[in-house]
């Protein structure tokens, strides 16, 4: 599955819509026991939340937004299928959450890359789902020193504390990612999943009791003037540093 | 205690029943604070839960089987003893179970070991508490990836992630279990079993709240055709290689 | 913030006292962001509760300065600013509760300093909250061993296990502090308040939801005859040692 929205892959409302749709057709195909995320964007695996669904908006576009990056999360996370992630760029924010729903994780060896929950660099806060998510992959501590310096890590970095599973040279992350698979089809689908639904449904029961909150938590926080002032200071950096 | 159940120290219902009978005799022992756990089997710690139990028997009989490793996982991990295990050779399954029940694991440092919960391997799955437990060794991320994949481990790979504490060459495992054990009984009795209480306690209640449901799964799971079948399979794939 | 209560920077309840309302004024500082902590006393960043507090004391003595302790925790783990343990020196116990409530631990090389939670040592027992507190640092599983045998850690044993987050030349400790201070300046406070206080409410919560049974839990304990014995032998070691 090769994510396609140029130039930075943005999770935009039209992109998580379309992801989900694609992501449920190879769910349901029985044919299908697994998927290998990658990008077909250069040097960015996904930029994450499209800031523009974030700023300028209503508040039921807000609340429509959240509940397809919800969605994203909740039908990734608990994929029956095999999930691999090719992380052959930059990865930040809901990049880097996309990469943990997965199952393995590979990232391309170059040093211009980076991957991480940068969001409190933003001055904006990462749910506590995307919290729940790092805390299972890296641990705690980690946890709460990546969120509360909002940091980014070099490939080295993110494979020793646990955020990616593997480094390869970038031209061999397809085959890599491929070979990776192939170890993972090997087990029973059914006793895998039953595994990994025990490992990931408390976190995923989590966000499901608190769906709604969590929806007007967000709206309430990205309506405040102080956020999206902060959304635009960013966003004319963004325009500057192209210029 | 060296466990002696020839030729792999299979947990057979009788061995279960013995197993408990004993650690009890000690536990009730005031002249003994401590125990080693060990095995009297050429190569083999243990090779965990006997299939034989979970093959072609009554509903009663899966149902009694169960509830005895119940039993065994609920006294050992609890154990006011220091438990220390000096793991001579093979533990697959309910045998790194029992390892990772003991306050600490030496391994022998032999190529031909290896450890982990390798349940997805055979098609069956490791159940929440033995989840549970993996996960209070060696951490969620570490836990999924080995359940999922029913990874088993080198004696250095085992050690990198955690699963055992330390590594000794075969002929010195004993002797340094006695150093080892030492060095644990010279903690204050008292101290060290409310400690251990505390650090143990949520995750053997979670099992006390859950084990009649837990020995229904049980019963349910393993009386289903597909999984009978996949037993017989492995059973036939065992003779063949003895033969 | 320098703590000078000589000579070891023991935690009594006028010390304690004073802590809490030397934080709560730079809390209400709003010039104030950030806060260094380290000692003024040589060799000890603080040698934990005072053992005078524990013996020989009123009940009523003992429920107040618990309570104290507690407050202590709950402030400085909560504290809205940006709290790095400059540890400059040995920090058992108590001490090293404190360094764990900061954002970031950074220690001082030097060979004789050593960091712990070593209640079971002296034949006490860490109540659940520095426990969980020490989960969140360093996991479960390093944790339980560190509990239960009451270790102390050199610097680079506590570097490698992550219950410090950086070891520096000891002539070094203060800039560094203030470099890494500017560091996590350089973070929104706002985003970064709430994501600290998402990673760690759920602790304090526990706490907060057991105050009083904690306490009485205390109080209990310490006026045992065979605690108050123990605590009477170690001070009569400590004596000893001195002279």
């Amino acid at each position: 599955m090769k994510m396609e929205n140029l130039p930075v892959n943005s999770l935009s409302l039209d992109f998580l819509t379309e992801f989900l749709i694609s992501l449920e057709k190879l769910e349901n195909d029985r044919g299908c026991r697994g998927v290998i995320l990658t990008s077909g964007a250069p040097k960015i695996f996904s930029a994450g939340l499209d800031i523009m669904e974030m700023y300028g908006k209503s508040a039921e576009h807000y609340a429509e937004f959240w509940k397809a990056v919800q969605e994203m999360w909740l039908r990734l996370y608990q994929s029956n299928m095999v999930t691999i992630a090719a992380i052959n760029g930059s990865s930040p924010a809901g990049g880097c959450l996309m990469a943990m729903c997965c199952d393995y994780r590979i990232m391309a060896e170059n040093p211009k890359y980076s991957i991480g929950l940068n969001e409190t660099q933003l001055g904006i806060v990462a749910p506590f789902w995307f919290k729940d998510t790092m805390v299972n992959t890296i641990g705690n501590r980690a946890t709460e020193r990546s969120l509360e310096l909002g940091l980014l890590y070099s490939p080295p970095e993110a494979h020793k504390i646990g955020l990616v599973d593997q480094l390869v040279p970038e031209e061999k992350i397809q085959s890599m990612a491929a070979a990776v698979m192939s170890q993972w089809l090997a087990i029973p689908d059914h006793a895998r999943q039953i595994t990994k639904s025990m490992m990931r449904k408390p976190t995923v029961d989590r966000l499901l009791t608190h769906r709604e909150s969590d929806i007007q938590n967000f709206v309430s926080f990205i309506t405040k003037d102080s956020i999206q002032k902060s959304l635009q200071m960013y966003m004319e950096m963004l325009k500057q540093r192209k210029g």
